[in-house]
């Protein structure tokens, strides 16, 4: 999906929800649980219950990769439910040396047919690089994460006061722009929204961490937000394991409808 | 695998080969190409070409992931069939926050039986705490790697003049010990192993870039060794396609036994 559609899709539903399908076998309501393939049934109600009040989805690997075989089938079946009209964002958080992210590109772009993909900075540019030689395709880089962690390495600052997440941020720029390259920067980091806005004014913004992690949306959106909005504010467990019983999906449907209705006012 | 078992293996092999099963559906040898499963096939025979000339196979997850699920199926079939006297290690770079983390480390850990994951640091703590979970299992965390792009954030320095991958190595030892952490620290940086094993003197590293990538096995092994040896030295495309026609075992095994023999006089 191009820059200009994922744009006109947030105006038109006034959302900038992207739903993260976080989806963990434990977790899903009992009566799932005896169909053939419990993960895509818990996705196919969440997103019956979201399409029309996100603008995103966001399979996390990791729930995926850990049911070994099946676990990829029930992946497929979702990103084809998901279909082309909702932006799919694969959160893999990948990067290795040239040849090897190629594969992953391929794997994510090609393979699973994911409009973008996480990326890990740490190893550089020929980590990054590979995941730009598709068209239409983004790499969402990890900048500022959500997470306790992220005041490790994160912030450690240059010896002109440059903390690495800044250093990330610029050099990235370098090698993507607008229109294929976006940063993680986490909610739980609101104060830094401003200033990290003005590092890369034009760019979209994957931001984790508002509900279960804490962070504040209206915080967030104040900060954050440029002259196409700029953001894509993730949710995951809050929303996907809003119920648990045969009636989650009402659940579901009522917390990203509460979220969504909150992100109305900054689309005005 | 425990550190003692693994320290054994070297000394009684009189190797720290680490066999890289990158192992790329387009490259392997047109006769295997017909099989149910050439994937398989292919690390079978580099496997039993191998076996008692390494110390250890590294399956690049990428190339596993980008066939899907069949995929998956030839990299557990892989793992059986190296079974348990040969310490082995996901190649997966993997880092996300703790949660995601922890679902990595189960299928890594649990699902496939690896005795050890590749784990990228950006993310901090949270992000490579929970593979320290797993009794006799190990983290290897990404340290100075050895392509193009260790150069664009790994060598940043902080106020102090002490580079992030520096960083890195010093804080991981408040995480882990040298029992179930190691340091990715690649050949390509020869200049820096003697400074690298005085920040981490009791670590194992696991060092890529040897071969194709251009390292040298002897300036790596004399600078980078400790009392224990300490080195696990990789190397994949260089020994897996050494050869392409029906007799590429044997070109496979003597490549191998080159590097091998290369590494004896460093056991002495």
């Amino acid at each position: 999906m191009n820059r200009q559609t994922l744009v006109r899709n947030i105006h038109s539903k006034k959302s900038f929800l992207c739903v993260g399908l976080d989806t963990d076998i434990q977790k899903i309501p009992v009566h799932l649980k005896d169909t053939a393939d419990p993960v895509f049934e818990f996705n196919k109600a969440v997103i019956d219950a979201t399409r029309d009040l996100c603008v995103a989805y966001k399979p996390n690997i990791a729930f995926y990769e850990c049911l070994g075989p099946s676990g990829w089938k029930s992946l497929e079946k979702t990103m084809d439910y998901i279909g082309d009209e909702v932006f799919t964002i694969a959160d893999a958080k990948r990067g290795d040396i040239g040849n090897t992210s190629k594969m992953y590109a391929r794997t994510f772009f090609e393979y699973f047919n994911f409009d973008a993909v996480t990326v890990a900075p740490y190893m550089g540019v020929d980590s990054v690089a590979p995941f730009f030689e598709f068209d239409d395709k983004w790499v969402i880089l990890l900048g500022l994460t959500s997470n306790t962690g992220s005041h490790d390495f994160q912030e450690i600052k240059n010896h002109a006061g440059q903390p690495l997440y800044e250093s990330v941020i610029r050099k990235a720029q370098e090698w993507g722009n607008p229109s294929n390259l976006m940063f993680v920067i986490g909610a739980t980091h609101p104060a830094h929204f401003a200033e990290i806005r003005s590092m890369a004014e034009d760019f979209f913004f994957l931001v984790p961490g508002v509900g279960a992690q804490g962070g504040d949306l209206d915080a967030v959106s104040s900060y954050g937000k440029n002259k196409d909005l700029g953001l894509l504010v993730n949710s995951s467990r809050e929303i996907i394991y809003a119920g648990s019983g045969p009636d989650f999906q009402e659940a579901v449907r009522a917390k990203a409808m509460f979220v969504k209705t909150q992100m109305e006012k900054h689309l005005l």
